[in-house]
């Protein structure tokens, strides 16, 4: 077997022909990188990704961390991968160079770390948090704050956590109980329980750096009372040099189907006395600065998801090109040789099914990258408050799609080698368990979908959503007066189905029970998913197809017309499922709504 | 947690409001029994499988057997809940009362192994095997390998495999090379390896009886040159006790993402010479021999993922009512307590949805059960013939549906519990991984999909399928003149779709290219699986309307409620993704088959 990590042509693809990474460079902040930098950024990351990352993956997922009471242990491959990808830069691609940074685009930046997610999600999980939590100080915190906290996370030095979630207070956030009180010197005492830390615990850094929400005593009730906090692992001396052990304990790890590598810890805060936090932002607007860091987790997660189906699909598809069975129905003839089963319809559409989902899911993340340039270094004021409303209203999507269709990605990979596909010899089945966690943590499904609908549909006077629906309109319009009028029909007959949806349930928000609307409102972000997927397929399909006329890569006509392909099963297959979901929502389907408890 | 294996309301009215379990007692076969017998064996099931199959579930998956090179170890706590269930005649509880068996029927045999299934399906699946070999035997073997063999099999004495797989030689049988040399004593020497041996080794009976598809020297090529070959681990006296090790010998085993508590192995034939086998039947028909265990199989594998579905759908509900978790999107006071999730529309939508996949599964498998029985011993020849025809054209439907939708409802249990379902402190993610296995073996939903299409429906001038469009227009008839008109419309205008996609597909099977027309053949096994889902909901629905309207159980009501709520669900949600399915088969959409390699 020699399956690729992911596909470099379509890596390539994606980013200088879908996208246009190479006009970035025109930007002050990218002034100056090339293709050339961006190129080599993305071979260090898939040569990481080849040395370091594979070759311990299935150790990795079988030998997980432990924990004896007093510390964990883990596999030492673990950390010298997590160091190989420090030394190459990849915790702080894109930060500044100040801060020891590449300032790489957040768009070619995601296409390099896609290998690395694609190659070790689990060893690469510790490296993105750190880079998210550095980014949220960045942006909140005093400069004296960056300079002793960013700058040790951007170095390698330091980790970095989120942690959020308490044992009573999961997708609940409002009830969560971890207080916070003043201390003499300015700073806080922490107190209480988080669970499902990512990361809370481990021997890669010197120090660990957790961001915890809690509330300080006498704040309001909800999640307008809730604050954010600087909580370090060990206390950090002013020159910079480690202090004293904080009052954070490690009291326990989950022990997960996938994701095996990470560390999922319950980390304990105050047990004496209280450890020393340091208030980030003013209080009580905790949860406001914690969506900075949520918000990037939210696509990192869809990215994560996608680009385990990417490396699922291409494992898949070199299994079914070097395994030999059967024939074709067409053929009763015992004596002639076996097939390679990608000659079987069938395997094939479970490849085209993973190509379609996987790709469409990266283009879709790769959008979410763009877009978070866009709004710090598009060239006008007005593209960058454009860009910062369309990815607003798009995270959720980004979020969610990727992790509904990564699974069912890779299932069709296990499928693809049959038994083979449900033993460890290979890790189609690590991939689909690695998966799963995706539409859970940052947000579940059904938290994005009210996130969609009830919040960023009708914020500021839809804008985010009209943006949306313009930008698909763009391409539409260009598709007609091409050989692609077919499927921008399919496109543009969905767009008129998911606009009169809308419509109606943003008068039905005025005007019925709240609960009631909402009560479908997964059946929303489905279709919504849908048409943002096919519309990226449409695009995709342009630009192979003008590739194709303009016979500017005779060599590649396989690779687009593999592109069309996989548009077309795209809108045959999975776009008109949007009339169901349409049906459901404007009728107010009352079938979950009316359903009680004592039913079940 | 307290969750039910199984609802045990839901098991009476599959049996006896559902089926006619009662009237079975009619037939001379199954005249010692009575509505107390039947439910007598299944609260002997339920207890077994509370006392021995589920304490031990999750070590069974964490501590899998073990191989050193020359033994299998594995933890004790398996044998003694094997043993148990040997014990009070689980392995044989369809088996004629001369062979040691209960003679139940297998509609009720299917309902009490249900528990066990539910609480432990690897520990379960010795004796499903044991079950299915003997019953092979039993039909195509002579009086004396019926004596020899069968006899301890039912006994517990031995256990029972089916060795297909060969690495070579998966989905695709025709090209098995283990083969068979004739003996001057009458008997064959075996030699070959096969792999996936579900059983093939360990140390909870005292022998084993592989039964091994093997080609004998200068047979056909092809599935018509294959025979079937009693192999034992360890050879047999002329007066049952056990003599030499057979030439058989473990050369190893698979890790499996699930079902780890059954070994999956590979078994090596005749490295010493060749392993002394008995010919079952008439050389060349093994393949015909094998259809008897591996419908068998095929009805167990359908049952194995519905059972493992609706234990899921048990264990998330019972968390769904035990959890207090945020509020409704109505209320926003913080300062009000948080609801049981449950009280979350989206939560009562991945619960309803587990119900209406699980439990019209579980209907569909008893309908199975039921029919296998009526072959049998239904009164007329007519009704045995009929039924015979019916199961026979069903097998691939349940097969396939449970085995996809299993996994499905599965994965929304997970959901339910959020990050909770993700560690392994609840056993919703095994439920998960052993599912998955369930779309693969004995016949892949590709492999099912094609007998549907190209193999059952043309079958006998379409007797089967005409036969299941009658049944299913009979309970369309009964729902026309009650309340329930409005579904009964839904599943007629389904049946309409149905009817003419099977029409066209007929004819293009005559007329098309096969390769073309048989290319989309899981979207047909896709929609006529949900039709039939449809029907058996709809059925279920009647019952429930006239058990409410005549008011016989007032208690239950809400019982009833449930199920035509879920009867909602499928009908709204779930019935009409057929029409995509049915356009794209009725255009023949060649997009999987004009795919090329190079493409991808």
């Amino acid at each position: 077997m020699t399956a690729a990590i992911l596909s470099e042509r379509d890596i390539q693809f994606m980013l200088y022909e879908l996208f246009d990474a190479e006009g970035l460079t025109a930007r002050p902040r990218y002034a100056d990188h090339s293709v050339d930098t961006f190129n080599a950024a993305i071979n260090t990351a898939q040569h990481i990704a080849s040395k370091y990352f594979v070759p311990i993956r299935k150790k990795v997922d079988e030998q997980q961390p432990t924990f004896d009471g007093e510390k964990i242990s883990m596999i030492p491959e673990i950390k010298i991968a997590v160091d190989a990808a420090i030394q190459a830069g990849f915790v702080s691609s894109t930060a500044n160079y100040e801060f020891g940074g590449m300032q790489l685009p957040l768009l070619v930046s995601a296409a390099a770390n896609a290998y690395l997610c694609a190659a070790g999600s689990t060893t690469m999980g510790y490296l993105a948090l750190t880079s998210a939590n550095a980014s949220l100080i960045e942006h909140h915190g005093t400069a004296e704050q960056v300079e002793k906290w960013v700058k040790p996370m951007r170095s390698g030095r330091f980790a970095g956590t989120m942690a959020m979630t308490e044992s009573s207070a999961g997708s609940g956030l409002a009830d969560l109980l971890t207080s916070a009180v003043p201390a003499d010197d300015g700073s806080y005492r922490i107190s209480g329980s988080k669970i499902f830390i990512s990361g809370g615990d481990h021997d890669l850094n010197e120090n660990i750096v957790h961001l915890v929400l809690a509330r300080i005593k006498g704040a309001p009730a909800g999640v307008k009372g809730i604050s954010l906090f600087i909580v370090p692992k060990i206390l950090v001396n002013e020159d910079g040099s480690l202090g004293e052990r904080n009052d954070v304990a490690l009291a326990g790890l989950f022990h997960k189907m996938g994701g095996r590598g990470q560390t999922s810890t319950v980390l304990n805060f105050g047990e004496n006395g209280g450890a020393v936090g340091y208030l980030l932002g003013e209080a009580n607007r905790g949860l406001s600065y914690m969506f900075h860091m949520m918000n990037e987790a939210r696509v990192m997660v869809g990215t994560i998801a996608a680009c385990t189906a990417l490396t699922g699909y291409q494992y898949s598809l070199d299994y079914a090109r070097e395994r030999f069975q059967g024939r074709l129905p067409s053929n009763n003839d015992p004596l002639s040789a076996p097939v390679s089963i990608i000659e079987h319809a069938d395997v094939r559409r479970m490849l085209l099914a993973q190509k379609a989902y996987s790709e469409g899911a990266f283009a879709l993340c790769l959008l979410g990258a763009q877009l978070a340039d866009d709004r710090h270094t598009a060239l006008s004021e007005d593209e960058r408050a454009k860009a910062d409303t369309l990815l607003d209203f798009l995270t959720p999507i980004i979020k969610s799609w990727p992790s509904e269709y990564g699974p069912k990605s890779n299932s069709l990979a296990i499928q693809v080698l049959g038994g083979h596909g449900y033993i460890n010899e290979h890790p189609v089945e690590m991939f689909y368990r690695d998966n799963r966690l995706n539409p859970i943590h940052e947000g579940t499904t059904g938290i994005q979908s009210l996130d969609l609908l009830a919040r960023k549909l009708p914020m500021n006077g839809q804008t985010g959503y009209l943006f949306c629906l313009a930008e698909i309109q763009k391409d539409i319009d260009a598709a007609m007066s091409t050989n692609l009028s077919g499927p921008a029909m399919q496109l543009s007959e969905a767009v008129s189905v998911l606009k009169s949806t809308t419509e109606f349930l943003l008068q039905a928000m005025m005007t019925k029970p709240i609960d009631l609307v909402l009560a479908n409102s997964v059946s929303y972000l489905d279709m919504f998913g849908h048409v943002v997927i096919a519309w990226l397929w449409l695009r995709q399909g342009l630009v192979a197809q003008a590739a194709m006329a303009a016979k500017l890569h005779p060599s590649d006509m396989d690779f687009y017309q593999g592109k069309l392909q996989a548009m077309t099963y795209f809108m045959n297959f999975e776009l008109p499922l949007i009339d169901v979901w349409s049906m459901r929502l404007t009728e107010l389907d009352a079938t979950f709504y009316d359903m009680k408890n004592n039913w079940f």
